[in-house]
Parts: C-alpha cells; sequence; structure tokens
C-alpha cells in the first residue's frame, strides 16, 4: 500500500508544481506584470489552470484515491499519510465535478474582468465592470450548479475555501454576533470625540516605512531568506510558491506610515504560516494554509491582537517615535495606544477598525447569497450595496470605487471567500485565549519584544499542520470545543470599552 | 486543410503558453526569488519544461504536420501559414528526438549546476562547479547523440540555436576574421596610449543611472508598456512571455555609469526585436526572435553600431554630461567618443570592447567543439582557458572568476551557443550597410535624436517576421546575399584606424 501511496504522491507532485507556477504567474501579473501582457496572461494562467486540473481530477488518481481508503483507515486520523489520502480525496471529489472547460473559461475570465474591475474602481465607474461581473456571477453559478447536490447554491461556494460551512451554519454565528456589534458601534460612536487619530496622520518617507515594516516584520519570524516584502499600489497581499519562498506586498501611503505598518503585519501573519508549513508537506497539496478562515486567524491575530494590543506597543512604540521624530516626540504611550484602535465606521473595509470590521463582511456575506441565488440583480448592485451600508454603519460611499467597487475578489472569482475573513478573525480570539493559558506570560514576553514563544505557539498548533485539517477539526483539536462568537464579542468588549471609557 | 492547420496551432498554442510560462519562472529565479526556493524552482521548471516537451513532441502534431506537406508546399514560402508548418517541423524533427526524461533530468540539472556555478564564481573556486560542468557535458553529449546522425557531435548543438549552422560553416567565417582581428590587436595595443578612458570612471547615482537608461531606452523606441527594466545584480539578459510583455535586466556599478547606459541599450536592442513580432505569430511558437544570432545582431546594432557611433552621440553626449555634471563638464565630444570605443586586451567578454569580443568568442566556439569532442578534459578546462587567452588575447585570468567561470551559459546547458555573439555582430554591420542604402540620411536622422526610421526598419526587415527565417535566409532576403565576414572587418578597421590613427 506504500506503494499506491507513493504514486499517488508522485501525481500529485505534479499537480502541485502545476499550481504553485500558477501563483507564480498570479504575483506577478498584480505585482509588476507590464499592462501590454494582460492578455497573454490571460491565456497563460487559462492552460495552466486547465492542466492542473485536469492532471488533478485524472482518473488514476480517483482509482488511487480508492484503494487506499483501507489504508488510510488503518492510520491515525493526524498522521500526514491519512491526511494526505482524505484531504486530496475532499478535494478531488470537488474538482472532479467541475469540467475542465469551465475551470479555464474561468481563468481566462478573471484575468480579464480583473482588469475591467481596476479600470472601473480608478474611473468610479461600476458600468465599465457591470458586464464582466454579471459574466463572473453567471460562471459562478454553474460552479455551484455542478458541485451542489441541491439546497443553497451559494454553499458550494462556501464549501470550496471553508469545507463543511453552509449558508445557515456561519449565519449562525455572525447572527449571534451582529446586533453586539451593532450595539458598540453605536456606544462608541455616542462617544466617538473621546479617540482622537488625527495624530497618526503625518508624512514619513517611503524608505523608512519600508525599512521599519522589515524590521517588525523579521522580529516577529517572517524569514527573509524564504520570501520577499514587495512594495506596491494595489491590494495588499500573500502568496507562496512553497514553504521557502513566501510573497507578501503591502500599499504604502506616505501620509499614513501606521496603515502600511499594520499591512506589513497582517500579511507576514499569513507568510509566516506559509513558512511553518512542514516540508514533510511539500508537494502533497497540502503544503498549504489550511483554509482562508484559519489564514486570516493568523493575519488578523498578528495585526490586530498583537499588534494592537498594549504590549506589543510598549515595545515598539519607542522605536516608532525614533523614526517619525519629532511627530510623535510629545504623543504618549497610552494615547497612540487609543488612536490607533479608534473605531470608526468608515467605507473601506481593508482600513476598518476591529469593531466596524465585522459588519463590512456581514454585507458582503449576505449580499453574496442574495446574488447567487438571484435576489439581487448586478444592475442593482450599487444602489443595494449604499443602502445596507446605510443601514449597518450610517455610511454611504460618495463614489463606486469607496463602495462596490473597493474589493478585489469578485473579479477575480472569489465569491464564498468573504465570510472566513470574520470567521477567521472570530477564531483568532479563540487562539489567543487558549495561548495565554498555555504560555501564562505571553504578554509580558510580547512587552519585552520576544515572539519566539508566540510564534512557536502558533507553529506547533496551526502552521505545521498545513492543510491537514478543517477550521471545526484545528478548534476542536486546539481549543478543546468548536468555533464561538462569544469570547471575540467579549474581547471586542473589554478592549473597547476600556478604550472609550464605555 | 485550413481545418488542420487550425488543429495545429490549437497544438502549438498550448505548448507555446508552457514554454513562455517557463521563461516567467526563469526570469524570476534570476532576478527576484528568494534563496529558499532553489529547490522548489527546480522541481518547478521540470516539471513545465517535461509537459511542454510532451506536448510538443504529441504524435498528434506529428501526423498533422505530415497532412499539411502539400498545403505547405501550395503557399508562398514566406506566407505565415507555410512559415508556422516548416519552422514547427524542423522543431519537432528535433525534439522528437529527445526523450523526455533527458529533458526533465536537463531541466533540473540546470537549477542545481546553476546555483554551483553561481557558488564556484563567487568563491573563485572552479572545483566546486567541475563535476556539475561535467555532467552538464556528459548530458550534453546525449543531447547531441540523439540528434545527429553522425559527424561532428558539435554540429547538433550549434544547429538548436542556429538552425543550419555546422562547426565546418561557422570556422570558415571565423577563420577569415580570427588573423584580421589578432593583428588588428595588435595595431591598437602598439599605440594603446593614443586613447585614455580613465574620463569615463566616476560615481553617479542608481537613481540617474536608472533614469537615464530608461529615456535612452525609451527614445530608441522600447515599449514600457509593454516591457519593464529591471536592474539587478546578476548577469544583464532579455526575456520575453509576449510581445507585449518583454523583460529586460541591467547591472549597474555606481563607479562606471557609461556601462549600466550601454548594457541597457544592449538589452533594449533584444527587447525592441522582440516587442516588434508580429502579432498574427501569437502562440505559433513564432513569435519568437529568429535565432541567438539574429538576436545579437540586434542587441550590439543597438548597442555599438549605433549607441558607440559618433552620430548617437553628438546627439546624446550633451545630455549625459547634463546629468554627469560637472566630471565631464571639460570633456569633449570627441574625446568622449574615443574613450568609450577603447579597445584593450581584457578578461571579460561582455565588457570587452568591439575589436577584442570576437576573440573571445572563436576562444569559446573552439573550446566547446573540443569539449563535446572529448578533446579537452573537464578538470583542465581551467588550464586550457588561461593558455588561450594568454595565445589570443595575450592576458591572463589572475583567478578563474574572471576566467573559465566568467559566464553563465555551461551551468545553463546552453553549448553551441557562444559563436552567435559572434555571428550576430557580424551581421549586425551587414544590416547597417543596408540600411544606410535604404536610407541614405539616417546618420543626419541619428544625430537629430530621430530613431523613427533606424526601427521601423528593423521592424520591417528583421522583426515583424518572428522566428519564420533561419539567418542565412534573412541575410538572403534583406541584404541580396550570405552572411559575410568582410563588412565587420572592414567596419572594424575604418572605425578603429580613425580613433587610433593607425
Amino acid at each position: 500500500m506504500q506503494d499506491k501511496l507513493d504514486q499517488l504522491k508522485s501525481h500529485l507532485a505534479r499537480v502541485r508544481d502545476l499550481e504553485l507556477v500558477n501563483s507564480v504567474l498570479e504575483w506577478d501579473m498584480e505585482v509588476l506584470m507590464p499592462e501590454g501582457a494582460a492578455k497573454s496572461r490571460a491565456d497563460q494562467t487559462a492552460t495552466m489552470e486547465a492542466l492542473a486540473h485536469q492532471y488533478f481530477v485524472d482518473e488514476e488518481i480517483g482509482s488511487l484515491l480508492d484503494e487506499l481508503r483501507d489504508f488510510e483507515s488503518s492510520l491515525p486520523f493526524d498522521s500526514n499519510e491519512a491526511s494526505i489520502i482524505r484531504v486530496n480525496r475532499r478535494d478531488y471529489e470537488q474538482q472532479v465535478r467541475i469540467p475542465t472547460h469551465l475551470v479555464e473559461e474561468l481563468a481566462r475570465h478573471r484575468s480579464l474582468s480583473y482588469h475591467s474591475w481596476m479600470k472601473a474602481r480608478q474611473q468610479k465607474d461600476f458600468s465599465i465592470f457591470e458586464a464582466d461581473l454579471a459574466r463572473m456571477i453567471d460562471l459562478q453559478k454553474q460552479v455551484a450548479a455542478a458541485l451542489s447536490d441541491g439546497g443553497n447554491p451559494y454553499d458550494a461556494l462556501l464549501d470550496i475555501f471553508e469545507p463543511g460551512m453552509t449558508y445557515e451554519k456561519i449565519d449562525t454565528v455572525f447572527s449571534g454576533l451582529k446586533p453586539n456589534l451593532i450595539k458598540l458601534v453605536e456606544a462608541i460612536t455616542a462617544n466617538k470625540d473621546r479617540v482622537d487619530d488625527s495624530i497618526l496622520r503625518f508624512p514619513l518617507s517611503l524608505d523608512k516605512q519600508e525599512a521599519f515594516a522589515r524590521e517588525v516584520t523579521a522580529k516577529f519570524g517572517f524569514d527573509y531568506t524564504k520570501g520577499r516584502l514587495d512594495f506596491f499600489n494595489g491590494h495588499p497581499f500573500e502568496t507562496h510558491f512553497y514553504q521557502g519562498d513566501v510573497r507578501i506586498t503591502t500599499r504604502i501611503e506616505e501620509d499614513y506610515p501606521a496603515g502600511a505598518l499594520m499591512s506589513s503585519i497582517h500579511e507576514a501573519g499569513h507568510g509566516m504560516y506559509e513558512q511553518g508549513v512542514s516540508l514533510d508537506l511539500y508537494r502533497t497539496r497540502l503544503d498549504n494554509g489550511a483554509s482562508s478562515s484559519i489564514h486570516e486567524s493568523q493575519s488578523r491575530f498578528f495585526e490586530n491582537v498583537i499588534g494592537r494590543s498594549r504590549p506589543f506597543l510598549k515595545y515598539w512604540y519607542p522605536k516608532f517615535q525614533q523614526i517619525t521624530t519629532p511627530n510623535l516626540d510629545n504623543v504618549d504611550l497610552d494615547t497612540f495606544y487609543r488612536a490607533i484602535n479608534k473605531s470608526e465606521p468608515s467605507l473601506i473595509r481593508v482600513d476598518a477598525d476591529e469593531v466596524t470590521y465585522g459588519l463590512h463582511v456581514i454585507l458582503r456575506f449576505e449580499l453574496e447569497n442574495d446574488l447567487i441565488n438571484g435576489r439581487v440583480k448586478v444592475s442593482d448592485l450599487p444602489k443595494e450595496w449604499n443602502s445596507r451600508m446605510k443601514q449597518y454603519l450610517g455610511v454611504t460611499p460618495p463614489d463606486d470605487s469607496k463602495g462596490v467597487l473597493q474589493d478585489v475578489h469578485w473579479s477575480a472569482g472569489l465569491f464564498g471567500y468573504f465570510p472566513d475573513y470574520l470567521l477567521g478573525t472570530i477564531f483568532s480570539v479563540q487562539l489567543w485565549e487558549q495561548m495565554k493559558k498555555d504560555i501564562p506570560d505571553v504578554e509580558a514576553q510580547i512587552e519585552r519584544g520576544e515572539f519566539d514563544q508566540v510564534l512557536g505557539w502558533q507553529r506547533k498548533n496551526v502552521h505545521v499542520h498545513g492543510k491537514k485539517f478543517t477550521l471545526p477539526e484545528l478548534s476542536e483539536r486546539v481549543t478543546g470545543g468548536p468555533l464561538r462568537w462569544e469570547p471575540y464579542m467579549n474581547y471586542l468588549q473589554a478592549k473597547y470599552s476600556e478604550i472609550y471609557r464605555l
């Protein structure tokens, strides 16, 4: 049977190479490809995705996965071997249902609609993107129809990014959180003058911002011999082509140095996750973060739970004062801490604070469900977006670039991905509660600028496992129970009651 | 039959995508990949090359090429359709002889030996590279054996880069040139004090060097919406993933601004060639420079024939004086012209002047022939290299990094490529002689900074045809006769007799 497993692994290695090569193409496309290459890159990624798909859904892989059922049962659930078989079977059963021509068409349309979305956003004109988005939603419906055995078609898309998750399961969590978030937002809004973040707005040279972002992320444990940080003007993101080749990007605004810093920490959180996946899983298709939720649990853990905490700032703020002198010379730690945690309803999700963030996600989650189920028409989307923003956050976008056009996801065919931002955020706090139990003096360590145990804990409990476990499985393993929204809400309540003296 | 051609083209499109994607991987590897990725990138390129090869030598392509023979004969030789069939048949008949496992092994070994070559060069220690080079030569011999029907095995390798070329044919050209070059080198050496290039050695900030390189190359016609110029510390090169995605790189030395400038022009010459290939040839495998010789005819045309000429400098030198002020304020155009054309036997091929350059190439050509035919042992290579350098150029490398380890080519498996540098250089002058006939006032145009007709002439006569014609075919078409070394030697003689007052 070891023989059959080796055969399976050799098939998977080729598929994985093709998947990772395609990621190189996409990184290049976003970070540095010249505009004249849009057409060719669309062809290239379409060919690569079709091939990766074709080789993965190969009948031989199907037979091997079948033949390995008994062998898998004989092994511990959490062994690498059993997991390689189990997780690849799950993916196989999903992907085998999607016809190769649809994969290819999606890849091609993604490249095209990415460009029309970019143009629409730049020109603040939704109509430029409308037809491509409608086509993308149509393609997504085709994917959902191929994957689904009935029920809500949105469930099939959610399952791609977070296996086992359905609209109903997620809605149960979000429905618990939503009224509490709205109440907290109202309480903060009523006391909004108690925090002033205007002290964060001052210019700092790009060079200094870059150097500081590199220093902080390296200290956390992002290994620059196994990755890169690039600064560019697009949507910040992380991608990886190997545990030893992890690329993160950040957008720098000259007038808001705290922004690039926090964004770098966020992406480094994703990056350290990928760098920490066991090398034993290389080319098995489990050499990857487990899911988008768990990925987000890492990025938002390092950005918010740690990066916007008093202990972290106690160590780093004096250094930040030094490189930004004289701008913050007379701003004490407490004032800076409160400023960097200011909560205020705003238009852009990626810039949203910890309290309002969840509502941005819930809005998208609900809208996606309505779009896929045909209850909202694409032509009505800007209107619908704006009316829900008003309802949840009390703000109205002045134009679509700050509204429905702000996120790259839909142009990239990522429907069903948004809820994972909030699921991951919720999980990040559940991990933090567990970490504090396991490392009682963790906050004192962070105050001293010691991050080895923090990273080590995530390495051991989350990173090393790669894609072996789902969110429910990992939650059970690490925290002894299922995902719960209450610890997250308690964390927000405590943190913001103190900041806003509620 | 149009139907069969369409089928062929759809097969070729996939192959071409895979080839171009592999070029993205290689560009990334050389320009910005982190060191931790060496292993994964070797796996990825091996998988890609094996797939591209496997899909290209597919039996169906073979049958289609067969079935299209009559159709091809019915079409004009220089039509796109006939050329697509003819050139792909030639490549097919070559590649089908190389077993896929050898392609994969070569790709993998190339990644490994690239790294051991780098290390050997850094540590100036040939022994670090010796075993990998020996293995590479062994693999090259296997390729030659697979391709060859007898005769000199080196011919089979030469034919890969310059179809139809053999050791004997090239030797005929080089043997005519060699004694003349040696004589000219001797005459210049006897008068070496007549030109002083120390005025070129002064520091200039990297920013200014980059900006000027971009300005000059853009003015020549390199289109930055369809390409990039990156500055990095490795061997300068050009690569392309589409006519609209051409990447060139340059190495900058802070203390020698003329170096980065000339190197940028050289690479832009390659780049403009690729940008100018007819879009009708996209994804046909003819969307590519014709051969390495013809490629070099373009880069060395723009770098030397134009870039080191009086008319060019008449326009650009005042601008160069401005950005380098005060260093060249008191250096007149004639002094600068002579300095930038100084000829002196030296160690490094890529830094060699126009006169000595050919001897560097001839040395490699002869050595490769001896290596492939087993007349020189790998362990004797440094000794052999140094003794021939002494004989041809009168200089001896102080260590192997400035001798046998200086070029990347052998580590990359490029045996049979070197002679094309000189063949292309020879052809660049033959093109220039023709251009002067076709555009009588071309030098006056260049003096005025007008390059449209220069580029337009190359576009129309060379670029647009892509890979349709071989060097002999193109030479015949454009200059009305075969490749001849005499115009090149006359050009050198005239230029250098004037500069050195011989």
